[in-house]
């Protein structure tokens, strides 16, 4: 279908921080949620619902901080149609509220114990109050997609006249298809004469779409939130919602799009929920290429398997080698770091490389270059200064954790043990023991990266090491055994700190 | 729209061993391919992509293992119109073959150098010789959705002349829209007397919607992978199709339902894809409730806040206790652990619940026992069911890093040993290998907290544990020995999930 007022912005009401919140198992500290939320306002998001002022006292500190931000989005919180949740937006200083009530039977019967009446009642009762206040409504008849269509079309009429700037329409338990949210749309702006907002939630995977299919029936807005975070299986990702919109269906937003990755990294690292490797738009995988197809036609042109420029949503390109690799890509990723293989060499290389994948194995870059360096027959990598050597750890229940470690600096070993309060901070301090008195150099900060998923999953640590001279270097190092992921850093900033001395 | 022959069964083409394995970093033994392969088998798909024969000597070695195998689900392999890759198809013991050549001018000019019609000239004569070797066929138009529509849709009747099984057309960039890609199989079935089945991808997170469009309009199939799986941001989840199509659209497949939770952990596990707790149907959030407002109308009818039954996917319903529970959610898990506070106790049991999370911690069930307990004034914990009597792990270069146990399990000492990816891994293994055989508890999942100041700084573990009637429970400890903290976690959950167990 043709779209009209092309030139006219959707608007983006961010739910993060209040939908997104309640994804269970997330909680924020007042300062994460607005830390959060200066993101989301450089991102340009038009609404922030910051929060649900009546959950929790921090909850209300945290809208606080963010309404006295004064930052160009706007900031909104969640209220029932229930005068003591107005009274805490409004103690919250906040001037626009989403209210909502809801207005299928289901839930009428079962959770609220009201008749349609009796809602409708309330709801009227609350936007007066809340009128009366100066505030500005957005309302939203939750479980609408699942209410009696000319009961919905009756009682939003009346909360239209009540006189709302909004009337959202919540796909509560995720049950709409992409043509029945047209039809619905459609069906409601016959008689509504307010501007109309969807909030969908993703139950069968379709949040997106279905969000997408409701502008097109005329909506102005949706309720959206980052990685799609929600409640159950969550709401709409803004990532999504906002690409399709600007690359697929013409469309503008206020979103600066190339703020998009940043912002997801933040707040899957503040909420502490992953995401998926193969996720759209934010996901690792959404602009890497393995398969020898892929990345071959990539190389020659790269709209040949990519819809749009990874740069465009703030991303890079990535090309992982594989079983699936064919020679272009492998080839490319060699001569980047300066080996230039034969044919001959080449073809044995992928060959190598497949057999590992074959094993079950993930090739990283390093296994990569290991392998084309030994088939090459040259050696890339900077000489180790320090190397380790040895390493022995233990640690358990009435056993003092202790390490012993063996060091070669300079063509002599050195051998050295320590205790520590764990394994991690034993090992470390048994290097330490060395590379104090040896060559100077102390750890000056630690950092272990949250690890998700199971007790076998990737450690990733950051350290800093700095020397008398003030030298600091940081490095990271990733190993599925945090002691090693911990010691093998360690010796990386050592080794660096020492190249970055001998240079000066 | 009205559906049509709603008595037939949409097929489902399963390419997770295919496409899904082309995921970037993703690689299969033959092995782990044939354990996959069975559980597609036992879950009802029509056709399982088994993979790429030319790609490898592994990928041939595995597509033979599964053909040998005699499932029910038809066996098939990916093939490009070249006789190498159908002779590869054919060694492999393929009868069943998905011949595949690109038809925008994009890929035609930048990848392939060939004019249209020598693509159509090379597909043709690939066919004949698939036919003469008496090959079902199943063709793909690739990157169909942005080739030249008058000549696909001509490049196409020639291909269905020529004896062809199936067309497939794939939305190889995933730039398709629901309305789009009605509108595309619509238009083909007026010229192409074949069955059509559709391949999308996910890159502005739509593949689900699209296929449904596509059957919508009369396509009979569609390729799917469990989890969503596949080059970049993957394919058209299976899970989420699958549901859509029974519980929205009224419409059957094959596929064994209450199975496709099994398939979706056997998956992950082995490719060490995660799936995002907000994922549809099978993230461990799809069927959580945490909010007040939906544990309270959850707990008064499911339907409030579930768009379908958790148990008709393999799932079950699970409450996270957090700053935005209420007092229905709380009582109702403080009764299941055989705790009765009276309302003043629960309001205050409630406001500590909600001060914890307002720090931003995650609120385990452990951490509301133990709350209840001192506010009520009982303890439960004391007679821990499970307690840890001995624990020694060690770890190092050229040592395994290896873990040995003793619990206590009602007065009776047991002991085990097991070796790990590192010493967390190891003692969490070892600790499972005894309770997974004794009491069927098992770890589900695992998270260590962000670790930040020195290599002394104290590791928080959240754990959830399982047990095989699906009552799952999270815990957590905090302990300067991050080994020491993953076993203290592990050992809580343990004696929660049992008291849990005790008590129903």
């Amino acid at each position: 279908m043709s779209i009209k007022n092309s030139n006219e912005f959707i608007k983006i009401f961010d739910t993060t921080l209040r939908d997104g919140e309640q994804t269970p198992g997330v909680s924020l500290t007042p300062n994460e949620k607005l830390e959060i939320a200066k993101q989301l306002d450089k991102l340009g998001v038009d609404v922030i619902e910051a929060g649900f002022p009546i959950v929790s006292k921090g909850e209300q500190e945290a809208i606080k901080l963010i309404v006295n931000e004064k930052l160009n989005s706007e900031i909104c919180g969640l209220s029932r149609v229930e005068k003591h949740d107005i009274d805490a937006a409004i103690d919250c200083g906040l001037s626009y509220i989403h209210l909502f009530i809801a207005t299928s039977d289901i839930h009428l019967k079962y959770k609220l114990k009201l008749t349609r009446e009796e809602a409708l009642q309330k709801a009227l009762e609350a936007i007066d109050y809340a009128k009366a206040h100066g505030l500005k409504i957005e309302f939203s008849a939750e479980d609408a997609t699942r209410s009696d269509l000319n009961f919905l079309k009756d009682f939003l009429k009346n909360i239209a006249n009540a006189g709302v700037y909004m009337i959202d329409i919540p796909d509560t338990v995720g049950i709409m298809t992409p043509k029945r949210m047209y039809c619905l749309i459609k069906e409601l702006k016959t008689t509504i004469d307010k501007p109309l907002s969807v909030h969908c939630h993703d139950d069968f995977g379709m949040a997106v779409a279905n969000s997408l299919s409701a502008i097109e029936a005329g909506a102005i807005q949706a309720h959206v939130t980052i990685n799609g975070l929600g409640e159950r299986a969550g709401n709409a990702a803004l990532e999504e919602f906002v690409s399709a919109l600007h690359f697929l269906y013409g469309k503008k937003t206020r979103i600066k799009l190339q703020y998009i990755y940043e912002t997801s990294k933040l707040v899957s690292r503040l909420t502490g929920v992953i995401v998926q490797p193969n996720k759209a738009i934010v996901g690792d995988n959404a602009f890497s290429h393995e398969s020898g197809i892929h990345t071959h036609g990539v190389i020659s042109m790269p709209f040949t398997y990519e819809p749009i420029e990874p740069e465009l949503v703030g991303r890079k390109r990535y090309f992982q080698p594989g079983k699936h690799s064919g020679t272009h890509g492998i080839l490319k990723e060699l001569e980047e770091v300066g080996i230039h293989p034969t044919k001959e060499q080449l073809n044995e290389i992928v060959l190598r490389v497949k057999e590992l994948g074959d094993k079950g194995k993930t090739v990283t870059d390093a296994d990569l270059i290991a392998i084309a360096e030994s088939i090459v027959g040259k050696t890339i990598k900077e000489k180790k200064i320090v190397d380790l050597v040895d390493l022995a750890v233990m640690t358990g229940i009435r056993v003092l954790p202790t390490a012993s470690v063996k060091i070669l600096l300079e063509g002599k070993e050195f051998v050295a043990s320590e205790v520590g309060v764990g394994p991690v901070d034993a090992a470390i301090k048994a290097i330490q023991k060395l590379t104090d008195s040896l060559i100077n150099v102390r750890l000056k900060e630690y950092r272990l990266e949250a690890v998700t998923g199971g007790s076998d999953a990737i450690a990733e640590v950051l350290i800093k090491v700095e020397d008398k001279d003030g030298n600091i270097v940081s490095a990271r190092a990733a190993h599925e055994d945090v002691v090693m992921a911990s010691v093998e850093a360690m010796i990386e900033g050592i080794n660096k700190i020492l190249i970055k001395r001998m240079k000066k």
